[in-house]
């Protein structure tokens, strides 16, 4: 177990190195969510032992933050989000992502977590917009802003960007430095549509050239619902977008197969020169 | 066995969905290659039924062509290469790829070829050019144009560019369809060079983007280069490039893992519409 000194918390990632898998990508472990069948009933049982458990596989998988998610107890979110943080908070030591559209949830975990956590999630609709933007002035949490306004879900490349644009003057209007902000495009399966997997990626190339400083993620497993085999097609489509310009993404880190492409994919982009970590993951059996 | 009707030969892809894995990328096998250590024993033992069963496995896998090199043999180079076509002939009937710098070898074997070889492969560098140019003419075949000229490798994706504008001239000028070329931009190791990578991509994006027909393949595997587990390095890539316009890949066919993942690039790109392949190749097990 990881020593839960105070002084350990909000170390950015590369303090992780030192005993977690080397990664470069910021990773969001996207496990403890109460829409997994399995982890709405471990929650309803506060089977605290199972909770800890994948809160810290995630984290010895290279997991950078820990999402928690309570969504699916309409009555008792607040309640299971703040047994949630203090559960996982025993165990790990990196920042924990609070998962929930309703700003009490994200006010009163936000208070109860340990060092700064990152909030999961704001948008460009003024009400969720007004009522979320204190809470992260109030914890200077990070923030993750999806690509949602008023007039709905973003239906192209375009409608992503003028979002995009909304935001981050937002953003630095109210002095949020965008460090502290993840955007996520809004990824919609492309089971629906043949041309969703490009909106994502040209949204991400494009921000990416704006050089804000603003960091990319995705909800990454969106993009395959509706399809088998759904690992696969989360694999294929990660490395696209990080070829793109993503430098985070929520997603299963327990998945070998998906922490090993990125890990070569970090020397393809040159975001890891001569393989040096690659190198390193190698001589420590991790891409075995 | 493939039945090996005189018919059968050079029908394009398309028709080979029938009895092998579905795949829309262009594959060009790549095992039967003498720098390949056991590939130059058997070779030299003449052991056809090795020979055989490699480029039936690879065609079983989803080659659309397979490579045939005997250039390790420097004095039997031209005896080899027939003997290669010959054996591996009996048994599959997608087209050889012709694999040698040398115009006799290439010569004779495209004469001894049944259907429509392809060539691999010419570049702009002018005696080369100008020796191999006849051959691709008088057999009407498919060829591989690699971006090296009369200065050397390229350093630069402008370089590429030259070289790769410089080719489809000539080509277009001797009026061979550039649906018939296959444009390798030359991958150069990662190991070597941390811009290598996107060296590659950027050239592989802008050809995408001139439309002229032309496609673009490459020799992936030496983005590897003097790193281990090649293979990741590779898979990654692979889906990188495809995503920036690659459409054809000199590849181990027999990898299982880079199919599966081409396959599931295939639908992200919407090169396989509602994922029809990529379901058709769920259900048959073969991304089990």
């Amino acid at each position: 177990m990881i020593n839960l000194n105070k002084n350990n918390f909000n170390r950015r990632w590369e303090d992780y190195r030192k005993f977690t898998v080397i990664i470069i990508m910021i990773i969001i472990g996207e496990l403890i969510n109460s829409t997994r069948d399995v982890i709405k009933e471990k929650i309803e049982e506060k089977d605290a032992e199972y909770i800890k458990k994948i809160a810290r596989e995630q984290v010895e998988c290279g997991a950078n933050y820990v999402d928690v998610n309570s969504g699916a107890f309409v009555w008792d979110e607040v309640d299971y989000l703040i047994w949630l943080v203090e559960t996982v908070q025993e165990v790990v030591d990196v920042p924990l992502t609070l998962d929930s559209p309703n700003p009490e949830a994200l006010k009163k975990a936000a208070e109860i977590h340990k060092g700064i956590p990152m909030i999961n999630s704001i948008t460009a609709e003024k009400e969720r917009y007004d009522e979320i933007m204190p809470i992260l002035k109030e914890y200077k949490s990070d923030v993750i802003a999806l690509c949602i306004s008023d007039d709905g879900m973003p239906d192209s490349v375009d409608d992503r960007l003028k979002i995009a644009e909304k935001l981050i003057d937002s953003f630095e209007k109210e002095d949020i430095d965008l460090d502290r902000v993840y955007l996520d495009p809004l990824v919609k399966p492309i089971s629906v549509n043949g041309e969703f997997g490009y909106q994502v990626l040209d949204t991400i190339q494009k921000i990416s050239e704006w050089n804000t400083g603003i960091h990319m993620t995705c909800g990454l497993s969106n993009i395959s619902y509706g399809l088998p085999k759904r690992s696969l097609l989360n694999q294929a489509f990660l490395i696209m977008a990080m070829e793109r310009g993503l430098d985070s993404a929520i997603i299963d880190p327990t998945d070998k197969d998906m922490i090993k492409l990125i890990k070569a994919a970090e020397v393809l982009l040159n975001k890891d020169p001569y393989g040096k970590n690659y190198l390193k993951a190698v001589r420590a059996g991790e891409l075995d």
